[in-house]
């Protein structure tokens, strides 16, 4: 199959580098465009990169040329996806208009996300969803389309969620969240003010576990999202963690489980028939990973399991005050929140030939 | 007032360190033993010490000599009153022994708290709690007594819920900690285990904070505390932060307040009438203090308030999840949560006329 | 004695909130302006500023109203001395004008601070050339004048070298730094970018190092500063502290000590003449402090000596390769590096009768 | 080839672990044995171990079982080569019993390094040191024999000194340290003793770095080492960084360099002919890596170049007041420091055919 050409707006930040990262050696698709703000444009991209991630910068991409983030001059390079992590401020505007003149955008920013014609998708948990792509095209005569990628700690959320829903159901769930710095971006965070410290507000996150769970969970009823009839609550943390959100959920079931082995089980072999049989790429073997030791997960040992791709579930307990049960999910929150399942829904997009 | 005399068992950890630091000028109690482990025995305390805490060791405890935790040398001293800072493996044997032999012991170990003519007190919450002491007398024939200082999460926690109970009648509670290295003593956690890290378990915790709360916030009936009709659960994490806990807390309310700003209100002038009048000195002018900024209270910022012994809540917020409110909660883990209040429950013994 | 009215210019940054802090109870000064960027302009200083240092924000300033950094509108004021922790692109065409036009600027900003008629004073080391102020009037022709604080690491490093140089002659004098965090300002240093890491460069500080400490601690010769004739090389690092430069220096001397107990002595006896009977209220009764524990100093426990005006010296070895000693030395960076300096400065201006 | 067989004595620990993970997948050793202390015998490794390192336990040797560290119990396994990485209280004994007893044993432990007839092996700089293998064995009548593995400060830092005393001689060197918490095991630092702050002193440390550094550095003149004749003085400071030693450097040259294009030149290309040709599986391709940019390296983003081979030079500058140059050097501690050198050592004896 020859390589779709693919594009990332806003590549010098933290998410733009993990896409870049993730798309190096990816087999369906090749980059040719990255885009970034003013002070970086015509600069090489290696240059103008404070590359910070583990593995180092693809050295292919060291000398492409920044350019600016321009409706114009992205559809220049006619690439067949772009894959968005322009900040909210700008990135309606420009989604919206490259998306109207036919390219597909795979959006991490959070603007749009509850529109009821565009499609938040967690492959895993519902990449049936897919299907509003036809809607919002309809609607708005668009030749493109726009689908987004959830918000980082509701990715990670979500997938526990799922398969607790589908075996027990689930009513109320209460989540308190330890996220990691890099969810604020590359200086979202001054290390004076985080250092011995917690900053326990994060702008607009509760909002967004609290409601976007929902839609992701929801089911596709006449081709629109009926939100999933649960109750979620959030208070969201951050700590002094480079990479990796861990949440502590309380989860009200409806069915009681028979053990908590059961739970377990029912966690760990989740391998949603959303996404069989596709062997998208970017896929883990397992989605959710449970460890049973009494101490895990922990951000800095688990995070990249499944090359970040997976979550990682641990001390499942009986809850009989919640009535159901408590757990701690970790999920690596740039690759698993963000970029990672950005190509993983861009795949999707390929598999479903939607591109 | 001739000061009474006291001691200090387990003296060069990091709740020993605090306990000596607040009786240097108490202006009731003459600090007079220290105690610490085989290694200490016979070294100056200055020199024994690793004295990690904000203000410098006492110039005049630097020289006293440090006893072996031994009941016939702390017997020998004839003080009124020891403060027990002891590891809870050796705890038990060395509080009885010296309660029977006429001591009274204010003891910051876990064994026994649940014991139900064991006094668990924080003192604005239920100091009426301390009737148990002839209780204890009566029944074990001790001529001395013990008396428990809670868990430090717990006697954080409850300082909040005791007037939204009296207020409002709580139901259920959900609390998920961030819980400090202090809390773990001076050499407790590594640093190679906590850097870029959470360590998402706490041994024995959860189980104090759910069990140890509903007996605080209990009624005494009959000379027996009926404990509290409230379900708590809780899931206990380990940050890197140096002194102070926060906790994330998600109340279910009986009766719906009027407004978050009468909440604000029921907890920043809760004046227990529990020691009212009493006067004693390490009581914080205001037990809560309620920040309205949407990023506060923060360990690093406001651990300090009211001394260390002032608990403070932020931001407090309506939750139709667990019909009710969430709101954050920080307190200092070794002042309020251990040595403030064991100095705070000595005075309360003294103004009782116990001592 | 009435009190001197006196601004600060650049409130909110880090010096800034050291500045105001330190000023809250002077017994000289009066604080009567604060000034900070556009955002900050006409809001109440308590709401502007982000307050982070360890002394809560005095309450009587918290609404003074926050002015823009305008020469016109600081004149309107008629303070007798200003502050200045102005950011070194702006400082100085605001501080000399300010200068021509009468007022006295005691400035924490770079530029202008080799100037030959600018004084750049650490009091205990060279206080006597504060006489360059009628250089400078004269010379430039201004009513008020300019005095630099030097570099917060030349600062700290300088108080040591001073008593050695005068006891025993310095050669060549090596210096590599571990600088905190506050040293870039409240937001200089994103978390993400030193967690678990160092960053081995601190623009412009070298330079500093290597040239200010030349002149503070040269002679005053007919009304010129003959530089110290030492050779100084420094390599500077930024690690993971928020207050407290350490630095670790080996220096060549002309006269071999007879021990380290007398190279200790003459460091830990250094009382300075340049300002001896001055008693001006912020200079430390000791301002070199000498641990002989083998792991001190270190910044969390020794950063606030001498109410931070105090460095610490410690870990006093013989160097047989540099023919000298080697030691390493912690000052409070933004207290004796910075605004502590600052005040003690004006204190000196004030008691030589130059305000 | 068949594989030779090996054992890790002191296994659990952060270079027992290192150690495990570099043999995982070794060409030339098959790892058949692991030891550690009493209360880790009989349980299976992976079980035994907390493992920190970033790449997992290499699955086959989870259910290994630790063995005792035990003389007769280790021949049992007639291992052909064991690793130790024992505490330096136990490892002179059980070191030569085994070598006593023909075992080849490559050690990380200090004790003997300095002996004369003990090659203290950095290959790239002193390989041909190893010919003191025959005379220790003829001195002491052994089959087996001992070969060392330097401090990790120094093994760090000979690798730019070795090329810059061959290309222009070398004087006095001046470093100061900036060491990982790794160094000091993986519970060897309390958090609450770091966070925010810098330990200034490493027992033992300094002296190491200033003799082993002119062991490794020598020159072998009839069997003997004749110590360098340089001056090596030395300040090591503990940080909050998990892994990787940054030392900042300055080094007198006897001849100028004529640029320091050409010192970046002759640190970059050094290539020992010490093993060339011998294709030892661990060398990494440059041993010495230099970084142009103002601030690398940085622990954090350059510890793993080359495998955490390589050690990484960055911030080359002239230096006239010690007549040479100085820089900053970094290296992975447990790597090029103790795990990574000693597996470089075992392959250099398999190629010289001493094993």
């Amino acid at each position: 199959m020859t390589k779709l050409s693919v594009g990332v707006l806003g590549a010098t930040g933290i998410v733009g580098q993990r896409l870049v990262s993730m798309l190096a050696d990816h087999p369906w698709f090749n980059l040719q465009l990255v885009t970034a703000s003013e002070k970086s444009v015509g600069k090489k991209y290696g240059e103008a990169v404070n590359w910070v991630i583990e593995k180092p910068l693809p050295s292919k991409y060291y000398d492409m040329v920044v350019e600016p983030t321009n409706v114009d001059k992205i559809l220049e390079y006619g690439v067949d996806i772009v894959f968005s992590a322009l900040p909210s401020s700008i990135a309606p505007s420009i989604e919206v208009e490259l998306a109207r003149k036919g390219v597909v955008v795979v959006s991490n920013a959070s603007p749009m996300r509850m529109d009821e014609d565009i499609p938040l998708l967690n492959p895993e948990v519902n990449a049936d969803h897919v299907e509003l792509v036809e809607v919002q095209r309809s609607k708005r005569g668009w030749s493109g389309f726009i689908v987004k990628v959830p918000n980082c700690t509701t990715a990670i959320l979500t997938l526990p969620l799922k398969p607790l829903m589908d075996e027990y159901g689930v009513g109320k769930v209460i989540v308190s969240t330890m996220q990691s710095l890099s969810g604020a971006g590359l200086r979202g965070v001054p290390s004076m003010l985080i250092l011995d410290n917690i900053i326990p507000f994060i702008e607009g996150e509760e909002w967004k576990v609290e409601n976007e769970s929902r839609k992701i969970l929801g089911r596709l009823i006449n081709h629109r999202v009926k939100y999933a009839d649960i109750g979620v609550t959030a208070s969201c943390h951050r700590v002094m963690v480079l990479e990796g959100h861990l949440e502590s959920v309380f989860v009200e079931l409806h069915r009681m489980p028979s053990s908590l082995k059961e739970v377990s089980r029912v966690l760990s072999t989740f391998k949603t028939n959303k996404i069989k049989n596709l062997n998208l790429p970017s896929a883990p073997s397992k989605p959710i990973i449970v460890r049973t030791e009494k101490d895990r997960p922990q951000p800095r040992l688990d995070r990249m399991e499944g090359n970040g791709m997976s979550v990682v579930v641990g001390r499942i307990r009986a809850d009989n005050v919640v009535n159901g049960v408590k757990f701690i999910v970790l999920g690596h929150n740039t690759i698993r929140g963000a970029a990672g399942t950005a190509v993983l829904i861009a795949e999707l997009l390929v598999a479903k030939k939607l591109v």
